[in-house]
């Protein structure tokens, strides 16, 4: 049996949606068993005829914005009751609570994999053409030093190659041009390290926002701050871009006319940029499965995030991350 | 007379485009003289008729993408021709030339306004609204420290107020949360003396990208990193998008006409996320008005550019932030 935490509480559109994906995973997993940390009550009427592959932790203290490492470990709440289970006895992770509080919880409470100076924060990004980049760090390390680039690089590697079943995937840092000149020193001394070094991934140096966008780039490096920054800029933008088109179609008559006709692609349109649909972010570098979803998920990115953590546990990808040491 | 030195060269679309835009601007603006660095017979033969206003500066060498100071100042170019007109006797400068070059012969050629660290790139930028808003640094200086930060603040306040005639502009640091306890040292601090301080603009603290995106900021802080990261990716997001709109909507016949019932409306989309509608960047902090127009300017857009400078210019700005300190 394969086993995963899951923090229930912390979402914005109710517990039900996180208990829908639960039951939905566990209908299609039966080699799966879930620690539910949530309403007991609830939980247990929702999953009548699950019992063999449940147990229930009861908690409503959702997991509150913390101000500083110290409030995020004292505080009680379902978030560090998960990752107490975590560490106790289970192989994976799922919460939707602050982002803030994750990290710090994910980075003092799980043990780290070997060789790995910190955690990254890895999202899995949609381009503008099909194919999807992992970006890290996202957001867990305002500074970085050039090393955790080279680390992080190794790690995401494993993980691209079993998420999206390719080899050799193409690896980039995000930098404000692509001459080796330019940017941070940390970023400078990461860039000739991984260009000096043989690895089996193809490393393309420095890289503009506009690469990856473009589905040129598979990997994207970037310290905490400025992966964040790229990360949210691009989010805000298309969901700016939809709001007017949005806006646009509703205007008039025959602008619904129109509306109607590309319904579905705009549907297809809508889907290919929505968050919910490549799923939750991982906590890279620890020794278990570590997934963050967003925390206005719904019951399908819920679903779509358990997967994530399936994918990762069905090929064995901490032990494997272990050896490779 | 008001004086405007034009670099006419480094121009993806070639010359002439620079060469009609000032044509047009003459035509308007009897009370301008512009110096026109360029190809001689070119200028002289598309610009008969203007020869009271102009004076011509033969040059062929473009400003290359340059690896350090030193290259930026001695390479022979229009563009260090261009400055060193500035320098001697124009009012503002013009260019579409490398920007890297562009910053560094800004930086060490041109004065600095008094009270002002480090002069800063600063594009507009549109937002998902109607409204468009100021961003700086977005380039010029990777590495800041606070005070940067408020002193940009005071420059790009009289710019937004002459540029946008509004009062009062909401100011914010760009940053990966809102929290005053999140971010950079140096942010922290700059975010300490703007809310401490009784200014004439409205200081809104931390904000994500979203809120300028929404429309929610004025004057966007941001070290040069994070700016350019932050421009590079809204610019890329949405012309991926715009891409991707394209292709769906010649994807086949009935696509097609929704495509021509919104005309009209795509096009009006279009052209509110296109650069060139919004003009070229400022580098402020300077002692003249310094423009930079996009390497792939057509026509129209080095004609906004130039009604970017006309309107610092007929506003008297430098004088006025000479006295403000």
């Amino acid at each position: 049996m394969k086993t995963i935490v899951f923090d229930l509480l912390n979402v914005d559109n109710g517990e039900l949606e996180a208990i829908k994906a639960a039951k939905e995973f566990l209908k299609e997993n039966k080699d799966y068993y879930l620690y539910l940390v949530g309403n007991q009550e609830l939980i247990k009427k929702e999953l009548k005829g699950f019992e063999n592959q449940i147990e229930i932790i009861n908690s409503d203290k959702i997991a509150h914005k913390v101000l500083s490492v110290r409030d995020a470990l004292k505080e009680e709440s379902s978030m560090l009751t998960a990752f107490e289970i975590l560490n106790e006895k289970a192989d994976a992770i799922l919460s939707s609570g602050d982002s803030g509080s994750f990290i710090t919880l994910s980075t003092l409470k799980v043990k780290r994999l070997p060789g790995i100076s910190r955690p990254a924060f890895m999202p899995i990004m949609p381009s503008s053409q099909e194919n999807n980049f992992l970006l890290l760090d996202a957001g867990a390390n305002i500074d970085i030093k050039a090393n955790y680039l080279v680390e992080w690089a190794s790690v995401a590697k494993e993980y691209f190659e079993i998420l999206f079943n390719k080899k050799r995937p193409k690896v980039a840092i995000l930098n404000i041009g692509t001459e080796d000149y330019k940017g941070k020193e940390e970023h400078k001394e990461a860039n000739e390290i991984l260009k000096a070094n043989n690895q089996d991934f193809d490393y393309l140096g420095f890289v503009e926002p506009k690469n990856p966008l473009n589905g040129e780039v598979d990997i994207l490096l970037a310290d905490g701050y400025a992966g964040n920054i790229f990360l949210k800029t691009m989010e805000s933008s298309f969901l700016g871009v939809a709001k007017r088109l949005k806006k646009m179609l509703l205007r008039n008559f025959k602008t619904k006319i129109a509306a109607l006709i590309l319904k579905k692609d705009l549907k297809a349109f809508k889907k290919r940029y929505d968050y919910r649909y490549v799923g939750g972010a991982y906590i890279i570098g620890l020794n278990k499965v570590v997934v963050k979803a967003h925390g206005s998920s719904d019951a399908l990115a819920f679903y779509s995030a358990l997967n994530q953590i399936k994918i990762a546990l069905d090929h064995d990808l901490i032990n494997k991350l272990n050896k490779e040491e």
